[in-house]
């Protein structure tokens, strides 16, 4: 037990009724849902890097947060207390799953060698602190965004010796996924985007980027990883654009590099927004597209127009996102990875379980709502109804190619067909909605 | 020659110095420029609906024009009158192109019956227009959006007659601009996309739209269409959520049906603004993906968040575009269609002028500026050696698979390699697209 | 009782365990909260214009509704029965009150005297109605931005003579309010701002609204109307800048007049959003300057630009802005009047039902969950201990006056002051408020 | 001269056809317009915090510059390196001001005696730094927003000795700039905003802020300071939303405190675009009101939703700006600020240059556009035209009061008025600038 948390006991549920700040009020972990406990459901995840390598700097200003971990001038030090309080909080959480960047375990080094070498230390370090506290590994990911070398792209740089920079590090952070049991292995292109078309050469860079996926695939084979391979997409920031806008470009491009059955997506809430799409459209377009993965979990703020990676505390957006995952069979190797971070002024040990007890409370409450929904099931009838001219004749031959253009419209004629409206009750809808969430 | 224009003779190229606001400044049609004339390289159309079939409303507000085509109550001979006045000022405005909707140029009757044979007889009246004025058709289309039929999507409609009576159309509309000469046929899905997910089966509209677009492919080829079908993205408005979102979009589902040699895009300013891209990045994606096409040619408001399709009117924007356009190697079938409208206030049968000349002047000037760029080729040679390494072993290793993963990464490690960081000189670079704007 | 809402009986509260569509399930009128009934808190009020006059039209579309109060030629006989079906819908709604525009209720005609007159005869309806069914006025407003002569501007138009016809609306409009016992008089600048300031004089156009705005005031006064004058901001749309930008911009306008006594904002919630503020920003900005008036209760969509007014239905938000309301007291005159509008599909009778029972369910539930935080009360006192500080001799003498700016500076100086710093707690107060949304 | 700025001499003035990349093309100094220099017109500035203080990190990534200046590790050492590197290159740029925030020049220390000292110690060194080399300084300002202190606000903080911290640093910097004959004394509010409205007292932080500026004013006047006192507004970033939003809110806040008569703006392009408005619109709103002050340049992305702080490069945008500002009479004691900052990927040291030449040159372009305008006044006679009416007897009698809201619709009734509409032009008055901009 660290210091910095001693006076922080394990996270229990204590229910609604509950005046502990510090106790879960929905997030009852051995609960049965449809048939799986909350915990199997939600698969929660904290990552690493906002709660234990950021220490509250913005643009505009210096950290405001005063880490034991982060006090050392010996980065290996700093490497090892951060890995220390990392495993206390996570099991005081009570999250069974963390993620991590390469980078955020272990320092960067002077050199490639000093970076494997540092790693590969670190990464004997996680394998025992999992062993010591039965946390395990969502995802692990490489950092190619961060360094300076990176600021023209990893995968997408105009230097090859910088793409196998970065491939070293992806090479790395696959074999420690494995090693340490990850379930997943997570590429976010931070800076695999342009600033100005002036100086890019956008089919040379996605040649390099399809390169790039298709090697991180084989190599997956070649270890033996049975892990999911995921791309998170996000549309700008860091650069001006980025080449993984959004689910839906993902499919494109991983349709064009014949990827589409090896690589899934990382959801995040407030990439999603970012990109112009609301949290659940995401998941949705993911899961029409068969290409669902893990998730994200934070929010955005809807009137800024950056990443906040503020924690989830919507259960009105959770129930919707939470809905359409479980109309697709749920998590399969993915989670619920809270990629939030506390807003600058909360500087407090405290701070950093509020935003998560928050956040794990907002999804095991729209679990619970998302699930009463797709057992009732009046959505879903009433979207299968309003389909259901789809299975009559005229239906089925436009869908199996049996009639044609002219056929359909030839047919249209003869009948001087004159379709009738049907209302969308789409305020209807969203009441129901609404009566689940508020009982 | 029509009441309403008469005072409004054919426009001229006048030059910089010319003081009439009803002459091009920079629009000199024959001038030759890296070989082709002005006029071969634009191939401006003017469009038929917001011309000659909007009457200045908003949804705040009525019409504010007072067109004396509009004024019978018999509708057909609105439609005479409209393809009277509509040639009239194609004619005097010099574009070589127009372009239209069935239901701009015909009214819809009360049936289907009604609808094809009041569109046969105006494409007749077409016909012969285009012969009197020399007009030739960019592109013809089918309106499958405005009539409350299609309030819920016209080819992703839930009811499949739907479907049917906008195929119906859309054959009708292919037909004639087959007949009409005209060089494309593009596809607008306005409302091929969802208002709420909670009533929408995501995966059953795609396969209803890719069965439609599969349609029109077959049937160009039945009929010997030799036009280029386009289809143009927009990411919402009118509806919540469109499923041509952008280019990128557009790739991931041609792809998924097979229709990526098939189908190209047709790139609105506005809609690529909306979709959260600059115009230039539409373009500039669409040519790297070998699906360029044609061009909507307007702006909308950098402050407003809808389709306000006003005309273009930023060389400065429009120069990086043309510069796209001519890097790769310019317009096949389409062309630069003027998709934009008068604000309401300007209700002068001159603003109909005003609007086109400054729009044509625009990217008169905006393709003298790109050749220059492209002839001096400064940018050019840039990014080639900021790409060089690519051309080396290790590039040339990576891109072709002789390296794996592990083999990239033993490279680095046994190298220790520490790539060099340059300068992307994007600051320098737009320095000298300004050279070339402002001689 | 009309023929078209005869299947529809008065709306009564069921409770959350009722499945019946047509039931309230949260908002029971009579329920005491605070003190006071939830019908005293609320105050609802449907509108005439989304639900009488508008017929599910958009800019890419036509009406989609199938109302029967709209299909005479007859204008005055529309008129008479939007009356009957308007009442008969508020009346089973049970909203205790409603709102119009004056040209809502009576039609414009061709003239100023047709108007004049037209409205004079409907107001005697209205008046017969709301003697009939008890619903009374909330407020009532001229629409001065529909009308083509409007399309540059009412107040702040170029000629004067329209200002005079807009004058002349506001004069009848303000009469027939006060003889209907309006409780507000709401004037929203639809037009009141520019498409480009290359035609604009700012200074004039602001002088020319002041100037009305002193008029309106004057009037008040001059005929006893005992109710209150709001200003309703908007940023935008239709305009590309309105000058009630927003709530704040509103306050500096009406301090430049003299006015900040004698006129309040109605705040609409997606005119909040659209200015880049939250709802509940826009409503605690009013109540710190003492301009809070009343509310036009919709939503915006937070991933479109433009003014979706859809119903309220996120309780989560509305707790927030419900507490904001309740800490400053409640309403006195206004009232929550849902300026929203059904979706274009929704084209059922019942739809109207489904939108407005959604909206005051919502609101019902937000105003106990912001009662059960203010009687609590733990959100006030941590804020009030945030700010102790101020409440010493150093904060007392520096609000004071007593000590200027180089006194603080030597006391700091002197003390070598180095302030501690205090989190924000920002995630343990949004706990808190889920805690009393999701009991 | 320093090492590192030492393969670059004095810019220089050699015209379009220079194809020197490290010369202006449009900016030459003396070159007269208007009856005043170029110099005396755009009153160049350079700022010391992007150039010399940033070393190209953001929020995903480390620093990219190495600049030789930020190498030692005494904070003195670096503070005398940084001046002579700033000093070297506003002397080359040929800039005549420069522009700092305390906490730029000198380091912060330890605590407040630290703090004053080091400042003290580094203002003699901008003392004879200005005295060497002949700049000037166009204005001072206090850094309170990085320092970890200032999380929470600086004048709006909770806590008073934060207040008076930031008091501190104002009144030494405000003498500071006194002393070193800067011409104005800037106020910028980075955290005087909120996160969340859950722990902000609005009415109280209001209050602060109030009496913080008061304070300001009074000590101006107390010193003998003749500058001007500017606000510079912003919507938000690094807060969720900044009390200082825009030039209307400011004018409100201003009006409430009794300061609109002492106070001025410095408006940033970039935080103009981010709270919803164009650039020119906040020069015109700020003349419009009597606050035009002065003007940081720089540029946002219309596609980004943070602040970018790009060099301008649009000559058709800062010709609007040029227009409003030479119409308002030009600058006094303001001018343009370069609050620009390079790509981070630009780590050259001539990267520096080409972004202040740049920017430089498209101001110089874009006043002699705009100063064309003027004189030709062909957009000021329309606009005259256009509000014509105001000075006939109906408008003057509506705007001095003559006519009361009555006596306006009885008018109005009377004569049966039926104003007649006139086209805004608004494309027409667009290629009138185009026309002007594009010779």
């Amino acid at each position: 037990m660290t210091e910095f948390f001693k006076n922080i006991n394990k996270i229990k549920f204590e229910g609604t009724e509950s005046s502990n700040p510090l106790a879960f009020r929905h997030y009852d972990a051995d609960k049965m849902v449809l048939g799986k406990s909350m915990k199997e459901h939600l698969r929660f995840a904290a990552c690493y890097w906002h709660n234990f390598c950021w220490a509250g700097s913005d643009v505009f200003g210096a950290g405001t947060y005063d880490r034991p971990w982060l006090k050392s001038n010996d980065p290996m030090e700093v490497a090892r207390m951060k890995a220390d309080h990392a495993f206390d909080f996570f099991s005081k959480l009570t999250v069974p799953y963390y993620c991590f960047h390469d980078t955020d375990v272990a320092p960067e080094g002077n050199s490639i060698k000093e970076y494997i070498n540092n790693f590969q230390t670190m990464v004997d370090v996680l394998e025992q602190k999992q062993a010591e506290t039965g946390t395990k590994l969502l995802w692990g990911t490489a950092n190619a965004f961060s360094n300076p070398r990176y600021m023209s792209g990893a995968g997408t740089n105009p230097d090859p010796k910088v793409f196998a920079y970065a491939a070293t590090q992806i090479f790395n952070a696959m074999g420690a996924t494995k090693r340490l049991g990850g379930e997943n292995y997570v590429l976010w292109g931070g800076r695999e985007g342009y600033e100005t078309l002036l100086n890019t050469d956008l089919r040379q860079e996605r040649e390099q980027l399809g390169r790039l996926m298709q090697m991180v695939v084989e190599h997956k084979h070649k270890i033996g990883f049975n892990g999911t391979i995921l791309i998170e997409p996000k549309p700008q920031e860091p650069t001006k654009h980025q080449y993984d806008y959004d689910t839906a470009t993902v499919y494109g491009f991983l349709k064009q590099y014949g990827l589409e059955d090896e690589i899934k997506v990382n959801i995040e809430a407030n990439h999603a927004t970012l990109a112009g799409h609301s949290f659940h459209h995401e998941v949705a377009t993911a899961t029409s597209l068969g290409l669902f993965g893990s998730i994200d979990a934070n929010r955005g703020d809807a009137q800024l127009g950056w990443d906040t990676d503020q924690f989830p505390n919507s259960v009105e957006e959770n129930t919707l996102v939470m809905y359409e995952i479980l109309k697709a069979g749920g998590f399969t190797t993915g989670g619920f990875n809270f990629d939030a971070r506390l807003r600058r002024p909360s500087i407090d040990a405290q701070d950093l379980f509020h935003g998560h007890i928050g956040g794990m409370d907002v999804m095991a409450k729209s679990l619970e709502n998302a699930a009463a929904m797709l057992e009732n099931d009046v959505l879903g009838k009433l979207t299968s109804e309003r389909y259901a001219g789809w299975n009559d004749d005229l239906g089925k031959k436009i869908l199996s190619g049996e009639m044609n253009l002219e056929q359909v419209a030839k047919f249209a004629q003869e009948k001087n067909i004159a379709p009738k409206m049907a209302s969308g009750r789409q305020e209807h809808l969203e009441n129901i909605v609404n009566g689940f969430i508020f009982k």
